[in-house]
């Protein structure tokens, strides 16, 4: 069927009879091609009658569909023209595995992160209405995201929508799952009301429900007929929405198309904001997905037939190495605790809970909540580890400087997925966490350059942190370089790993390895290039800055994250404070925010990997 | 009574038939010393009877009480032996306005910014499980910081303490307002529970209740006996909380000691997270408090007769030269639309709503929304102007990153009380935007040196912004300085206002008048320095830079913020890059959170006053 879907609204055509042929096509090309080139598929797979639904409902691009996190818009995609795209998905200059409204005028709204389309539809009903137009609106949230406190201030402000009469349709998409299974009593809430299906045939007139039930009705409503609202709450499931003032219809099958093509007719036709509880399985149609959807949440290449994914590193990741080390530590000191924002998986935690079920929190999406719990905790003489991708701990921005940093809380941060991560592109690159977190007093950030260097760093701030301290290592596999030089770590000290001459590199983390190739380059040419790791990025290593000062006239400074405010741009601050007469070099990221594509292919494009650091310490050699 | 108060516990000697003299006495007590000093008032007057109810049921300091927001913690204050810190609230080395852990022990948690409370107390719980120990853990809340999301997502995580048989205490002190008068959903619900008191009896064992309802009860619970929620719904007040696994109690008269007693004994004895929704009203107890809440919440000196400020200045403020710009431009075109995070006074909003109520929104505490809502406006192209405190926009700094930048919106940043705001202290400073807002990609930042000059950046901007822009400016009157030298901006250009010879300063924004000051004062003595006003911060002017690069062998930078990630930082990476010769100072604040007191004192306490920074130019020409 897929053969007659070139362009946005051709679906329209399908008979209704072929729904199914069409869902089941669809499902097919996703594994198809997510099984070649990796990418997001549990959700995608989840979200097939949902979204052919949308499309048969809506006109596009008219009316405005926004996708909250995004990684769930791949059948949207393929149903808006973009089906080849799927031959290079989330590859270097190739079509993004989000919402992009550069890539296609169908997708409202930008996604990556998570709870923020409920406000993005917000705004634009509210520019609809101000314009003048007749768009419909649309916003679809899974039951993970409805754990964000965003989506909830989003609710919030959505009660006067009814006053206004104002239509803004939130399909919540409930899966039972954030990536992994979905936590906190939100979620209760929601199994709680999908199990109580029996009631949602009364919903449509309550009154007339009651009247219906024999030798009762007319009693009970003649009693509470002062008080609609707690006759609705006897009947109507969805009572914590319509508590917030937004109409509930639900729930209902999210595998169902006619089901939800009727049921978003109608939701049109209210002046009023409602919310569709669509109940949907996460991996649906493929097996393995069905039975480990957090496994095929994101996923490299896989084998079809097998589920298993093609390439399995033999190294241990960073992600490993962190979360075997803080096991390690954790059976000796009962006072360390962990912490996930529905990433047990993502930030190896999950065997921690194996291992320690009463000291490992997972909050759910609630990285704001996430830091200030560990700052409670912290206050009452805890340590608490919150192991958190780089790019989600900004939502947690203001709680780290204000309830941890204020208080000077030891509350550490193990920043998984620092620096460029690759495939998910734009939204989630951890290129901004060296200067967010460095401009706020009190913190420690650190960075180690091997997988040895990771564990020594959590041990030594397990033991000694005397205040907030970030861990930022990469994605993917620890590197072993240089572990053999590894010396005991002391506060706020660096290493120097090769003395050289004509200049130095002090490289951050994950950067290292670059550094490490381009001194390699430039040894062949008869060159002797200094490399120093200097691990502690805040507060840095001033006498080991100024020693480098004395022995180089040439200083560069590489950092896989954001020039502005970065590590080059704080040690260049010091050495001018300092008078070197020297000159410095800052590699990193100009001010500019980073596609996706490979690692390596983007450190090209950068002018941060191996070959370009040589070139660039070549020239300026010449100049 | 309150000579008998002066050390913790010391109220569990009153005599209850005393309650309500003590509480006369502690409201006489706060309106002569807040009518003296300034400070929050209207919050404290209404919370008098709750905390002593607190007060009386808990042991300091073992116990744990935190306070949201904090600014209420005036009445903990007199009753932990801090009375005689009130002759010097607020005031340089005085006693702070929040609670502090470094001022007592029996402050659980420093606070200031909104909603936090829920997190960490049930980090404090989560802490007391693993420590053994047995205290009681209370955290207060407003019913304006439950629109903040962080306090959802803590109610959400605080389900699993009913299921793991642990207390903890959230009092809901609803008074229907935040600052300005509540909004959304739940301020609507809220509401709504209030007027339901009827139903308060019922609670205690729903099913006896309904027995008793004649001719109706045996059928009905009969009917309905396997749905035991249902009936809780129909007779439960805070079925809101229910839902989310919390167990609720309330409405209760938040006036009324002894049954605030009764109830907290009652809850210190339940094995499960519950709240305690408790009425009270803000201002209790001065007439112009009550009859204006808005205008109390937090006041300068004022008479206590008449209600009015003593000192009324004769200036307009920045907060009022922005609004009123805004609106003049907001007649001319009906893009523009105006977001406030439930500061309508505050900002200067609450005229704008008076003109065009259709274009305002106040979101209620909630700057994740507020962020993002208008990134969905300007998606769809309107104008969004998000008028809000400096350090309440880091709450929205994923927001702004994510969703306004990466798509580049021209949403508009009204910055207010950027730069040291004085007597709120560490926790309200907004000396972190320029560093945040510059690490990300496609912002524009501005700074005014006087009244015109704000005025004019926002016309500016409506017209011709291409991206996200954030113009800051600083509390109190806008400045006059220069004005007659006003030149007509242009984007990304400074002005240069006086030409010097020995050295030139470059000053950012407000802290242009102490350069000023600095600049008259070496007059005196002889010395010719020049002045810059770079307007823009991001992206600075490059040109204007290299010329006086080419011009000056000194340069000084001067910024009210951290020099972390800084104006001074940024330029001074930029000079390196060229191979400046010439020396360059920053000056700013160091690494530090800056406590409370006049503008003015800690401006010479940083030494950013007009005398330091004469010193030090004096001091650095003798080098």
């Amino acid at each position: 069927m897929l053969e007659y879907i070139n362009d946005p609204n051709d679906i329209k055509q399908i008979q209704p009879e072929d729904y199914k042929l069409l869902a089941k096509d669809i499902r097919r090309f996703l594994l198809r091609n997510v099984s070649r080139t990796g990418g997001h598929l549990a959700s995608n797979l989840g979200i097939v009658e949902l979204t052919m639904a949308l499309h048969l409902v809506l006109d596009f691009p008219k009316d405005q569909l926004i996708f909250d996190v995004g990684h769930q818009s791949y059948v949207h995609k393929i149903l808006t023209g973009r089906k080849n795209g799927f031959e290079n998905l989330r590859q270097f200059h190739g079509m993004s595995g989000f919402p992009k409204r550069k890539e296609s005028d169908c997708d409202a709204f930008h996604s990556g992160h998570s709870s923020m389309s409920l406000s993005a539809a917000l705004g634009m009903v509210t520019a609809r209405d101000i314009n003048h137009t007749d768009e419909t609106i649309v916003a679809v949230i899974g039951d993970g995201a409805l754990s964000g406190g965003m989506a909830y201030e989003a609710l919030n402000n959505m009660a006067r929508l009814r006053k206004e009469k104002k239509n803004l349709i939130i399909i919540l998409n409930d899966n039972k799952m954030s990536i992994a299974e979905n936590v906190g009593g939100m979620s209760a809430y929601l199994n709680k009301v999908r199990t109580r299906k029996e009631y949602v045939e009364f919903k449509g007139n309550v009154e007339q429900s009651l009247l219906r039930i024999p030798g009762i009705g007319k009693e009970l409503t003649t009693i509470l007929k002062k008080s609609k609202d707690s006759i609705k709450q006897l009947f109507v499931p969805g009572m914590y929405f319509e508590d917030m003032g937004i109409t509930y219809i639900g729930p209902i099958d999210g595998h169902n198309v006619p089901l939800m093509v009727d049921t978003l007719n109608r939701a049109k036709q209210l002046d009023e904001p409602i919310i569709i509880h669509v109940v949907t399985k996460k991996g649906k149609g493929y097996r393995p997905a069905e039975q480990n959807p957090a496994k095929f949440h994101g996923i490299s290449p896989f084998s079809l037939k097998t589920g298993e994914v093609l390439k399995k590193s033999d190294n241990p990741s960073n992600t490993a190495v962190f979360s075997d080390t803080l096991i390690k530590e954790a059976k000796k000191d009962k006072k360390i605790v962990a912490v996930t924002a529905a990433m047990p998986d993502g930030t190896g935690l999950g065997k921690f809970k194996n291992h320690f079920p009463d000291r490992f929190f997972d909050v759910g999406i609630a990285e704001q909540h996430a830091v200030t719990f560990c700052a409670g905790m912290a206050s009452r003489g805890l340590k608490p580890v919150f192991a958190v991708y780089s790019t989600f701990l900004q939502r947690g921005f203001d709680q780290i400087l204000h309830d941890v940093a204020i208080g000077n809380y030891p509350v550490i941060f193990g920043l998984d997925r620092s620096g460029l991560v690759g495939a998910d592109g734009e939204t989630h690159q951890g290129i901004f966490d060296i200067p967010y977190l460095s401009i706020i007093p009190n913190v420690t950030v650190m960075a180690p350059i091997n997988g040895r260097e990771l564990s020594e760093m959590l041990k030594h701030t397990l033991h000694h942190a005397k205040g907030p301290t970030a861990i930022k290592y990469s994605r993917g596999e620890a590197s072993s370089l240089y572990e053999d030089q590894f010396e005991e770590l002391h506060y706020g000290k660096g290493q120097i790993l090769k003395e050289g001459k004509e200049a130095v590199i002090i490289a951050v983390g994950n950067i290292f390895e670059e550094a490490d190739k381009a001194e390699k380059i430039l040894k062949e040419e008869g060159y002797e290039i200094g490399l120093v790791n200097p691990r502690y990025i805040k507060p840095f290593d001033q006498e080991l800055i100024m020693k480098l000062s004395q022995t180089y006239d040439k200083i560069m400074i590489a950092e896989e994250g954001v020039l502005n405010g970065g590590f080059g741009m704080m040690v260049n601050e010091f050495l001018s404070e300092h008078d070197y007469k020297g000159e410095v070099r800052c590699l990193g990221i100009d001010d500019q925010f980073v596609e996706h594509g490979s690692v390596s292919e983007l450190r090209r494009m950068l002018k941060i990997d191996g070959e370009s650091i040589a070139d660039s310490i070549r020239q300026w050699m010449k100049e």
